[in-house]
């Protein structure tokens, strides 16, 4: 039997607490409808973490107990720590899941991932997102249909600034008339790192059947296999001096 | 001054003479279509073939005096000789440009090449296509605007049977609702690879700027810096043997 | 528990009782030693199939019942039917790993699914190989050291003829002077490719227990996830007409 | 003719003040070593900028007319100023190419660019290092043979925390038995991205010729095709209200 699988999910947790449709959405915060689902998976433990708590909650305590961080963040991406973010940087490439979801497109950890923009086009009006699975064997989508819907949620357009995907799972149809990357994947040092677009804090998309069997399937998806620190030592040779 | 570059466009040429919609849209062939603009460009040269040319137009001399070559084909791929299908991909493998338009997806060349299915999905009907730049710094949409509409274009539609993309510039919208990955590049052996989705025979794509902006750069981007024949060489040790 | 694992493991046979060397290295053929250690791991059925059966012993039947293909050819790729090969390249993109092993670089079928020359340089000569673990926290280097050598090895040099490997996870150094990517791994349709380099006729690899350690995780990395047979279909609009 | 490219050598310039084999290797310098064959090549302007120049002579002037930034440093990496640091990342992202040299592995800009640890092993010895070329179509190894050596060199060794390359143009072979992946590209942003492995700085590798043709290589496939600030509009639908 596997391993149990540690599975943080971390969430800015303001605007629930400032915006009534925020609150009326995600009464308990996002982080609790991201984690309620997880909790029910064989094999899972889940624990939270939001910005207030001391260190956002991620001590290096927490981060060395945790497989995969899930991460939501959104309009206070400039709060967050630069050692908190060194921490958790860090942390991934020694082996760590990292799930980028949504507007954590533009977090300092992300960024700092990616190494580039984050940059891309947005409105928040009535579209409806349709997001179709491009890579239909890969594990995050077992079990999602060839395309599902989200009635209402925030648009992202092209060009959406990450380096080319490892792997492009998921591109997304407004009906506005953009297309967005939804979901890829990349190798990053020993973790592996996956961006997860769908989300806004006011739509109930964290509650869609879909949505939840994605971030199922990435957790798993995500689980390091090692946990190598950074070194950069100075070796022997292995051969004997050529004459 | 860079030398002379020699382009090659195939076209299957058996629609033209048997739909009138296609013979309407591309009186002279879809082949002078795209051929067309590109004898305006500086430094370039451009011949047509076709499939009922003897070869099918392809010899080996005219693939030796090719530096990048366009295939469309859309009914006939089985007509296409299998000896001339191998001489084309040796000749990309060695260093030659190749540009598959639209139904190419589903060429012998294209599936050698691609080692892949090029499946896809398919509708004939009244779509708006929207291509959406996603890639911007690449040298295939300079001069194209962020995006840019056909009014009406068949829709291809995801998932697309082709391996991940090394550089992915287009992904285009469809007002029926689907998405597809309609400009995407490889590396093939000392050649380069180029897939552009447009291009319906009864539609009159090849005849707007936008298209023929990106076929202008696309030849340029793809043309080959070597040409090296396929070799296995058994080769003498570099080093003295260790004792 | 997780279903069954169904491998099977294809050899040309011929070089086993044609060569005295290699009938030394592989008793029972090449086949035999690489099969023998996978059937002691839990969940793992294997099979062989050889070159002189019927069908190559990779009738429908048997591929409909195969999650990973392992390949070794050498001398006789041109025996190998092309009806076999499109069959096995189908079943690939369908869904199934395909783990090709040294000489298979040139096989019609490592050829088929990477559209690419496979060429290399060779020698058969008295080169010690190193392979260096570049990937280290992917599945398939589970268990195996940094680096670990073959006393003596067939050398292969670059440049090797292959697409851009999507992860790369071994190079090897020889003693004689060269380098090698000797362990790439590619998608292709709904299955996983993995090419590994070591494994000449008449040195003992397949009897090392790092390479039967790699290739025990990489059965499990390349057991598939979907089975999706080719299609093209037409499909209805999902959206109104636009006016 | 194409419009003149402007390259900015960047060196630490502290060895080279400090040890005496680096001044005698440098005596002017690394970078006047690096920007004197650039400044033979035609259409190519060239200047220089050291760490001891107020802001590192990288000022936003400097920036803004830069074309391509090539980098060496090494033992004062800590030095560099974050504000600088970030001033050339966002440049790069914009669309500006940049060349990391050696044990520009640990910079602060190559690590913000890849969001990698850069790490891997070394030794300072008599190793003799030669570079294969993996990719010969590539525009950077154009005149560049099969391999070259250079008779002594530091060591790196694999793995090389590095993003997957998404272009792996050379791996060396190092005499003391290690393998590194010397030459790699990338896209960053609007930019392009090269690391290229040689370059002690008491050795006289940049006084060979191969390596001089590497550089010259390399700075125009660098060149810049847009510049493109970063911005995250909101934007309107293209498409009306669905009903």
């Amino acid at each position: 039997m596997p391993e149990t699988l540690h599975v943080t999910v971390w969430n800015e947790f303001l605007n629930e607490k400032s915006k009534p449709a925020a609150a009326l959405a995600y009464p308990r915060g996002i982080h609790e409808a991201i984690a309620e689902p997880l909790r029910h998976l064989p094999g899972v433990e889940v624990r939270t973490a939001t910005l207030e708590e001391p260190q956002h909650g991620l001590t290096q305590e927490v981060l060395d107990a945790t497989d995969v961080l899930i991460w939501w963040g959104h309009s206070a991406h400039h709060l967050v720590a630069d050692e908190v973010v060194s921490r958790v940087h860090r942390r991934v490439l020694e082996g760590m899941g990292f799930i980028a979801l949504h507007s954590a497109h533009e977090s300092k950890i992300f960024l700092a991932l990616t190494g580039d923009t984050g940059a891309l086009k947005w409105r928040e009006a009535m579209d409806r997102e349709r997001l179709w699975v491009v890579n239909p064997s890969h594990p995050i989508v077992q079990g999602v249909p060839e395309h599902f819907d989200l009635p209402v949620e925030e648009m992202y357009g092209e060009p959406f600034g990450i380096p080319e995907p490892e792997q492009l799972i998921f591109i997304s149809w407004f009906s506005g008339g953009e297309v967005f990357r939804s979901g890829a994947t990349w190798k990053k040092g020993n973790g592996r790192l996956f961006y997860f677009r769908p989300g806004h804090e006011t739509h109930p998309t964290y509650h869609d059947p879909n949505v939840q069997r994605v971030l199922a399937n990435a957790v798993r998806w995500a689980r390091p296999t090692v946990r190598i620190a950074r070194q950069c030592p100075r070796v022997a040779p292995l051969e004997p001096p050529s004459v």
